[in-house]
């Protein structure tokens, strides 16, 4: 009998009953038996997995919280790109903590996605506001990765070719870091220095951090002018808080501006998730990396959001995309804008104002008590002059709480932020006065404090105008904005998204639950080790247990996405390659069928991309492989393959594969995007895996957020720790130091986050992880045979079977009918159903990916409407529907067809809106009709349009 | 300067703008102006109202989490009818910190709550399914209310006419207390005793626990046999739990069962709020108690679920009604419900089973050491002989963090829940152990443990075998289950709910998250006080800040509804007037405008009810009321008013009504439902009320949750303080004991909630407060003037003035075009909206209360709405549309008539489904059309349908 609070049985969808069932169907005869007629032997692991016995979730919710109890929430002022915040109660309860929004997919599909299409677009507006640049993109990674891809930028479109990038001192270490990083495989080289470094050279573009990392306010105007003389790039990383009352950006003379969103309403988080943003003159458009939202119109002509300009992306442009960047922080975009939704700009303006009066009043009261305050112009942050005695003060506050920056053994930094008041800083200047016996601090407090922003940095412009920013003032009016927004949108709280290799399975209630905990919300990530005891014990238990079910030796967590998890993976081999002297290896092998990312990821870390074919089953063509493998023999880097393959298949020749790259001296990569059909069963390392990405958002449950947060943390073999990254600020590598670098602007990228890998692990245990394994396969393989009678199945592995998601074949029915695999994806969601992945990595193909998850009852659900589409096409086929008018070319319906009093259609009400009879008791009323991705690329708008774009909007009259 | 961090903004709809624009538009000057016109002078306090500063929500947070560390969540295995419990997270996420859930209404309204009304049918069901019983209602206020009903209800319908009742001694004592309590005013003689008193003599009825509170599995045969051989009924209070597993409480014999549906998944919260059941046979159906939730049809014939025989309640019935409960705890039931969807009754059977055998365990292992078990047939609790050593072994316990029951000196109790554990079991059975060195209670889990259960108890029925308990296994599937349910219903989440008398004002995020807190919810009612200080601090403060709100000298927390307030706050003045010799004094003049609940509440206090009549312009006929208290000068015991009145204004002469009553020996009750109209502005203790109940759930936040929970605290003078309310296991009058008795299961009623109310109090202060108070007026008259030339406002105060509500006069219309109120009530579900109160206190009127949290962004959207019904009355008027036919008759249009391939109705698809321009981009789709009420009392079905009636659904032909 199993336990009756089993966790295992909630997070798997169907019930032993119905397993039997498909089993059944299936011709098998138990668990075992589909695992081996599914799984080489060769590939399964012999060695037992020893994972903790599973937790109840009761158990596994006191447990996080004693772990929680093992952090210390002090009062944070280290600054330094992380900045204590409030985030508003209504956001927290309604959108950090409502499924509606954590659990739904990338805008891939734009009918489906309105809601977060929308919030992204304000989310630029937002962006373009404050820097007064023209055109932003939708999230970056982090602040230092969002200067390196800044610095990318700027080489590919700047004027000036030469190789060397200037960095101003004061910028932050992290961010230095990771640009060092980023430019060395690029042959970039990176000169930090003040304005006399910059007039010794060229460059190519130049970053400054404003304000600075010590709070310094600095006129940067000689600095920018002699780079522009020379055509080079200016470059801001700018505090989006301080832009409310600065300059902006474009006003300086910036072509690019950069940095992170967190201080608007995102916890630190030890370091992360959180958005960064990007922006610069729309004259860029083209070479922008990451996101870009744009407004277009739907099949009526109504406005409608969606992604533009996605042929600069990855995953069409492969290794001449502008980024590897796929997963970015949607939610925590999300969460930032309604941030600034919420409070409006008087709203920012008087936190901005309130902020910099506190460090006003604390600068003047340290003065008072005979301390020197190294700059008077800042915003936020100042630099106590401390001599010889900077540890003593930063002791000394530790013991009452204050977390202050060491910036050097004579000087101490300081960094307010909206979570501090006048007791507080009363405080500090306390611990500061020591036994001073007067208690002056209270006192400045009343009277006028000197202005500490030079009156030539006075922001003058408007910003955050539009409408959109002062709608929603009152905790009602926001809360039915946040309920009306997300309703338009198909989320995994709603009905199965079976995206082929994105695994979208249950992100389980009880998993999300620590990442609302104050103690691991409100960490910094530069927090003195013995306040944050709780994360490390996470990160080391999760470290444990990944290695234990994966056969590597030590994971790093910095990557804090898939696409940077296979850069730094490369960067590791490259840098093994390097400390033996074989520096010149520089060939990747990558199969046609890979992930773009992959060739996109391989270019990022200096190597040259040979791509191997795919045979007609979608195996690797293995002569293929071995020929290219031998021709570039001395310069075999590595090779990057994913596992089971993206054409669903446990290929035979894996370990082959391995043999021939690790005899040629290469070392070879694993993409865990399809880790989910392994774990519990297979070990990549024994494989014969070097190093591999994983991607906890997908196979360990972290809830893909719209489009992010993810966490790509990777696993190496031990001959590789030495060259995992490390962090300039905390180190992470237990080397001390790392050749490879600092990839993310945070230790272990986003802390917070792991927290659900974690819950997830604990609560499932050994069997629960296999038996996900398993039924993750199960279904994959009930949904083949359902599905083949009616699209066949491309791929197959031995014993025709799939692993854990399989490829049907639309390219018939463009030849008999007309229809595309996008006419079915859009028809799908009139069945209420988010699409499968489409024509990837197959052309005229749909990738399904049921994940174990998924009950028998949402399967068969979504089976039979895929089945009645084919029907729909069959009547075209069969000339009873019209080739261009018909059900699947006008997908889909949008709500506001129903209530034109002419119906035009050839076809009812009810077969385009109810064509089941279980839709009429949930039916999803999409709200914009198929979106028109030529027109939206031809009018690139990235910013919210006026209102009266929707009052004008076509083609209805108002009966009024 | 606004704080940036002030919450009032937030609290409050309008922005200064916004006010300023209303205040111009009613011709006033300012808020000052307003209340001067509105609030009779003498009616507003003169002395300050003097709260603590205003915390911001950050502050607050923190401030919560601090007191809440000053309880101890120990190990509850006191039992006593309270259990610990694991809601389970999904549940914890998506219901109970949801304002789906949270925020909606009492299904008045059947067509905007079907989602509740169909969690709430099979709530009945699973009670009829546990109780053997044929008809149950929607939950009851806790178990021992629901014994004094069924003790009231026995009395009713039974066949033996004594005044005698029949309690077993091992029934709950909190259930004695206010079983006897109940039954003072009443003239019932409550006997606790053995079968030897009950055979001495005749008896109405008679009450047994089961199991009992020693946790006996007694067998009553020869008690029930013996009682129903004298016609007397048989009610048995049960605990769902057990019932899993015991033969259920009808196959013994019972008439009526009742019990606490509390261990379903519902924290304990020191007390409350849970949902006591109620079952019966269906042939006192008329008879039952409390909301019945019946199945019905819609206009189309569909099946469609509404609140059955609302003739027998109060709010219809008034003096002559079942019972004076109006909110009851419907959250709470959902949230039970839930809990059995969830596990289905194999989880349900295999947490019973294991509390059992761990139980079973304990006793074994207790024996071994040398302990004697009293009982030895028992389902979850023990009770241990422990010689002159009780005190002891508890004080011991507690030390290792158990909370046992002292019986009595010589015995210790301890009640197992799902909670527990082998490891806290043997850590248990070591504190008994002491210095004894072998730890033997391990080896007691691994053998067979002797049965505990008696053979002639074992169930044999079957139970929650309808699909709803079994389609939902896997989080997933139950998650979808939860969006799916919420989105058929209106709650503040989508939109305003202009209720008048019943305040549906903001319930915010930050005011609700401490009773997510597990330190709050885990707690025991009778957990020693050193465990308990949080809550007591909460208490105690609550009750200051109400007395300083009021200017009344105590409150008593136990009532736990509003009704539960009134019925408490008439035996306060009862017990008043025994203490004087004045025993007789038994008259209540109620006006006629009052709520239902007032003269019900009278009649149970066992009070002379005398309706005094009200003027044509609403207000209490003064010479009527004199007339008629002078009448009964000799045995007036008190009024009841409402003020500001019902009709929506404040009275001049509210304070002479109060001269005349005290001038006539009678106390004055006041009714708090208006409260909101006076906080920070006037004292009701000033105006002259002796004793009042607040609405915590209308005036101080606390959400409807559906229609539950709520709490009716009262405030009295100085005088009534000694007759406030005790409990008989935990004092909670300083006065050690009360002449009134005790009305709650739970000390301080249900506390958890407390938290609300005392959130929003400190998050408001002194100016948020009064602030509210003037907005909410500031909007009615907004309202009242925007509505008045189309909808004539029915009545005024001085100036022209209203409350904070308004009645609006609609019987013209039903001559001049046939439309009643209820037509356009469910036409604004088109639009939409909530309907307002309807045809009360005045027939054929519209009562419209806006609260000061709607903006008048949704006050326009409502008025507009308004007006445009009046337009399409108009047009009926004019004979342009049907008098049968129209878009108010035909209303609300469930989006089950869009997909019509024919349109049958004389309009346009567009008037019936987007008659405003806004609605397109924010729809609520009616699931239902009109419910046909006179269909569902006359074919009553109060158990959930099968699926298969709703696959056969007229009129729909399935297309496919």
């Amino acid at each position: 009998m199993p336990r009756a609070d089993d966790f295992t049985r909630r997070h798997i969808g169907p019930d032993p009953q119905q397993i039997a069932k498909m089993l059944e169907t299936l011709g098998l005869e138990s668990m075992d038996h589909l695992i081996e007629q599914t799984i080489p032997e060769s590939i399964r692991s012999s060695q037992p997995f020893r994972l903790p016995e599973a937790l109840d979730e009761n158990r596994l919710n006191k447990l996080t919280r004693q772990i929680a109890a093992k952090n210390t929430a002090a009062i944070s002022m280290i600054g330094m790109g992380y900045h204590g915040t409030v985030t508003p109660p209504v956001i927290r309860r309604n959108v950090m903590e409502n499924p509606d929004w954590y659990t739904a997919y990338t805008p891939y599909q734009p009918e489906v996605s309105q809601a977060r299409l929308e919030v992204l677009i304000t989310f630029q507006q937002m962006i373009t506001d404050l820097t007064g640049m023209e055109l932003a993109n939708a999230s970056l990674l982090d602040e230092a990765t969002a200067a390196a891809e800044a610095m990318m930028m700027a080489r590919r479109v700047g004027k000036n070719k030469s190789n060397r990038f200037f960095v101003d001192g004061d910028c932050l270490p992290q961010t230095i870091a990771v640009v060092k990083t980023r430019a060395i495989p690029m042959g970039i080289e990176v000169v930090v220095g003040d304005l006399d470094a910059l007039k010794q050279g060229q460059y190519f573009a130049g970053l400054f951090q404003y304000p600075g990392t010590s709070g310094l306010i600095q006129d940067f105007k000689t600095e920018i002018e002699t780079l522009k003389a020379n055509g080079a790039l200016i470059i801001m990383a700018a505090d989006p808080l301080a832009l409310t009352q600065l300059t902006p950006p474009a006003e300086l003379g910036a072509d690019i501006a950069v940095g992170s969103t967190q201080r608007f309403g995102v916890p630190m988080g030890f370091g992360g998730p959180h958005a960064a943003y990007f922006a610069t003159h729309e004259k860029y458009k083209r070479s922008i990396p990451g996101r870009l939202i744009g407004v277009a119109i739907d099949s009526a002509g109504r406005p409608a959001y969606r992604m533009a300009l996605q042929t600069r992306e990855q995953h069409i442009r492969r290794d001449k995309a502008n980024s590897n960047i796929c997963t970015s922080q949607v939610l925590l975009a999300v969460m930032a804008t309604f941030y600034a939704q919420y409070h409006g700009p008087e709203g920012l303006d008087r936190i901005a104002k309130s902020v910099n009066r506190l460090t006003r009043a604390l600068a003047e009261g340290l003065k008072e008590i005979g301390f020197d305050i190294v700059h008077q112009e800042f915003f936020d942050t100042i630099i106590v002059r401390t001599p010889g005695r900077a540890d003593y003060y930063v002791d000394k506050a530790e013991q009452a709480r204050y977390n202050l920056r060491k910036v050097d053994s004579d000087h101490v930094g300081m960094t307010l932020d909206e979570t501090l008041n006048r007791e507080k800083i009363e405080g500090l200047v306390q611990v500061f006065a020591g036994s001073t016996p007067e208690r002056v601090s209270g006192i400045i407090f009343d009277r006028d404090l000197p202005p500490s922003i030079p009156e030539s940095f006075h922001r003058t412009s408007e910003y955050l105008t539009h409408p959109n920013f002062h709608l929603y003032r009152s905790e009602t009016e926001f809360m039915r904005y946040l309920r009306k927004t997300a309703s338009k949108d198909i989320t995994l709280a709603r009905s199965m998204i079976p995206l082929g290799s994105c695994t979208m399975k249950l992100n389980a209630a009880s998993e999300m639950e620590g990442i609302s905990n104050p103690l691991f919300a409100h960490i910094h990530p530069f927090a003195p080790a013995k306040h944050t005891g709780g994360y490390h014990q996470i990160i080391d238990e999760l470290d444990n247990l990944l290695c234990q079910l994966t056969g590597f030796a030590r994971f790093s967590f910095q990557p804090n996405a898939g696409s940077q998890g296979e850069y730094t993976g490369l960067l590791c081999i490259r840098a093994l390659h390097h400390s033996q002297g074989e520096a010149h290896r520089n060939v990747c092998l990558i199969p046609s069928s890979a992930h773009g990312t992959n060739p996109a990821s391989a270019v990022m870390a200096g190597m040259k991309v040979v791509v191997v074919k795919c045979d007609s089953d979608g195996n690797i063509d293995l002569d293929d492989f071995r020929e290219k493998a031998e021709f570039n023999s001395d310069n075999l880097a590595a090779t990057m393959v994913t596992y089971p393959s993206t054409h669903g298949v446990f290929e035979e020749s894996i370990k082959t594969i391995c043999d021939i790259v690790h005899q040629h001296g290469g070392q070879v990569y694993m993409d865990g995007a399809n880790m989910n059909a392994m774990v519990g069963i297979c070990r990549p390392a024994e494989i014969g895996a070097d190093v591999m990405h994983l991607n906890l958002h997908k196979t360990f449950a972290i809830p893909h957020g719209g489009g992010g947060p993810g966490m790509g943390p990777i696993g190496v073999g031990e001959h590789l720790i030495p060259f995992l990254p490390d962090h300039p600020v905390v180190s992470c590598n237990n080397h001390g130091s790392s050749p490879l670098g600092t990839i993310s602007a945070a230790p272990w990228g986003s802390p917070l986050i792991l927290l659900i890998s974690w819950a997830y692990i604990r609560l499932l245990g050994t069997y629960g992880q296999k038996r996900s394994t398993q039924v993750a396969i199960l279904n994959a393989n009930y949904m083949a045979h359902r599905l083949d009678p009616h699209y066949p199945v491309v791929y197959r592995g031995a014993n025709e079977m799939v692993a854990h998601e399989c490829v049907v074949n639309l390219a018939p029915l463009k030849e008999s009918s007309g229809i595309t695999v996008e006419d079915v994806a859009k028809r799908l969601v009139d069945y209420g159903f988010h699409a499968p992945t489409m024509s990837w990595p197959v052309p005229d193909s749909l990738m399904i990916e049921p994940t174990e998850s998924e009950s028998l009852a949402e399967i068969d659900r979504f089976c039979d409407a895929l089945i009645k589409i084919r029907q729909e096409i069959r009547d075209i086929e069969e000339g009873k529907a019209s080739q261009e008018n018909n059900l699947l070319k006008n997908a889909p319906h949008s709500y506001h067809l129903l209530v034109q009093d002419e119906w035009e259609f050839p076809y009812t009400r009810q077969q385009a809106f109810f064509p089941t009879r279980e839709m009429r008791e949930n039916k999803y009323w999409p709200p914009v009709g198929r979106v028109d991705n030529v027109y939206g690329d031809r009018h690139l708008v990235c910013t919210c349009p006026p209102l009266s774009d929707y009052e004008d909007s076509p083609p209805q009259q108002d009966a009024a």
